[in-house]
């Protein structure tokens, strides 16, 4: 069907030169039993989830007729106590600081930061939206390349940070799409140097992961900015809840550029309400590193690779052709992602259930030959 | 207490110098008896709408876990149907495009049609995100005064679309604060001469003009965006829907701005539901209407000036000092808000009980000579 993402922009519109070679991004929605393709979480909010979420929006839809809490007080303190639990670090409310998913906080450090001819950099392969962004706002971004292992070329990173003086650095750290992480070592070696750039520590993937949060580090350096997502730990993907922990003073240049009233009193109900609930959801986020594990052994040994992974999915293969084997399992109803290394397919992990099929299934494919791997 | 909003940027930081000279934008934030300042419906969500909206809500609990639909193809139609019907004007869902707020729907123009160089154009006093946005995203703003009476003075803004050729457009009609609107011949003339800008036509407090809205002229000029907002007529604000009426091939460009998955599940849920009881919300609307013509009626009594509005608010006055009318009016917790147009004050109608309460106010103060006309 004709929609905003597949109708071309009437030529005759003084379209922005940057965006002449940009399509709408977003992952092809298909309807399949499997979804392993946006690194959702696959379990909804337990019922007692469900259910205070409703009481609490309750009490405040007679008030929906007046603009949100433009402070979104509440939240942030809420944030700011559910981080120093899991992380240990004391965080205050004023170091907090939510939007309309993390993407949008992205484009606010993207826009508060910004002057003409700043460059962004990052390490590829990583999160496509950091690009994306970068250059829809104006800046050149570069890219630098991960070593095979996916890890960063830490001596490569400095001088490249010495070279080119971006404006804005962007690690990702569980990264997207290769799983791996940054030792924090190597980000304060960044931040050491990097004195001049902001750096966006991206861990929408932290709760997956047994590295610690980069949070401890923000008392000492003021160019770093941590992202998060409420997206996948707290099987949040359809709430768009993201946020950022920097020191108060830095946080400070996003409330400049932040659209008045930007997340709607129903968001940061919601958002506060799973934020209180977080052990109960922590539990679903024990089960997916759990099952993480379960298929990246069930996989091994059925011949593949898979990438060690500290997130809620992983890089497998090594296939002939990964075009191939997305389309083989798309066959059999299971969407995993291309992400464009040669070899490879990501898969995000799904239920205890949808572990098991995917194995089964896959199993299936290696032995008609379906799919097979090099 | 301290917050992002009154927090200074760590001057170390490489603040964007499109900033350094702005403030957080945003009204004060003060408890009051009587809030006339941000021109917010002051009616409750009406009880079967609030039902309705708990109940739609449960049903998508269980999917928010997973990402929205990005192309908000439910809630466009919805948007879709309601503007046919108010307006008489077919259109269908690929003419309608929604974001949080029409903030973001500004900002996401704002950056599709972007380039170095390049200036937007509004016709002061008008609502001031035209202008912050426009600076915030790199335009050079040129700020075409208004006549006396607050209309465009039409000759003079082709001449200066001619010699300045403005790649944005901002017309408010009506316009805040003024209330009066732009008639559809004037936005016409504008549009033949403005063949190289895109033009947004904002109309977000629409539904309480007796104007006819600007939609019927899409179809014939793919420069025309016209934006609207849920927050006023749908007694909507904190819930933050804004959405733009265009051509397809036009807003095929926001498409390509818009952060993937902007629009949260739960904010197209309630937003569904508010359209598709519109007519229940009308009512309150015109209660509105009626009570905006009671106050001008009851104010003009009293000797004081009203300008015509077509808004669900108006400027009162003439005042010796504006301030201290404010500052005595906000001594009996009544709040409206200073605009800095000299003698003026604009105050948002309230309920019928409010707007009784104010005009009883307002005749103590005047007759204690705490206010004093000019």
């Amino acid at each position: 069907m004709a929609n905003i993402e597949n109708i071309n922009v009437n030529p005759e519109l003084p379209l922005s030169s940057r965006l002449k070679r940009f399509k709408a991004y977003g992952a092809p929605v298909v309807d399949v039993e499997l979804k392993m393709n946006t690194n959702e979480n696959p379990y909804q909010l337990p019922e007692e989830v469900k259910t205070e979420i409703l009481a609490a929006l309750a009490l405040e839809l007679p008030d929906l007729n007046r603009y949100p809490d433009r402070l979104q007080g509440e939240l942030r303190i809420e944030i700011a106590k559910y981080l120093s639990k899991i992380t240990q670090v004391p965080i205050n409310s004023n170091q907090a600081w939510a939007a309309n998913g993390s993407n949008e906080i992205l484009n606010q450090i993207l826009l508060a930061f910004y002057d003409p001819g700043v460059k962004a950099m990052g390490f590829t392969p990583s999160y496509s939206m950091h690009q994306i962004l970068s250059e829809q706002n104006g800046y050149q971004y570069v890219n630098i390349e991960r070593r095979s292992d996916f890890s960063i070329d830490l001596a490569l990173a400095l001088d490249k940070i010495q070279s080119e003086k971006p404006r804005i650095i962007f690690i990702a750290s569980p990264n997207n799409p290769t799983g791996n992480v940054t030792k924090q070592y190597e980000l304060v070696e960044i931040l050491k140097i990097a004195k001049n750039s902001i750096v966006i520590f991206d861990e929408a993937y932290g709760e997956f992961s047994s590295e610690p949060s980069a949070v401890n580090l923000i008392a000492q350096y003021p160019q770093l900015i941590v992202t998060r997502t409420m997206s996948k730990a707290f099987a949040f993907a359809g709430a768009r809840v993201g946020y950022a922990i920097a020191q108060a003073e830095t946080l400070a240049a996003l409330g400049l550029v932040r659209l008045p009233y930007h997340l709607s009193t129903q968001t940061q109900v919601l958002a506060k309400v799973a934020l209180r609930n977080f052990e109960v959801l922590q539990m679903q986020v024990q089960q997916i590193i759990k099952d993480r594990k379960f298929m990246q052994q069930a996989l091994e040994n059925m011949g593949l690779s898979v990438i060690p992974s500290d997130a809620n999915f992983f890089l497998f293969g090594r296939f002939k052709s990964s075009q191939k084997a997305f389309e083989a399992l798309l066959n059999v109803s299971i969407l995993v992602r291309d992400v464009g290394i040669d070899g490879f397919l990501r898969a995000t992990v799904p239920t205890t259930a949808g572990a098991h099929l995917f194995i089964k299934e896959l199993g299936a494919l290696l032995d008609n030959r379906e799919i097979e791997l090099s």
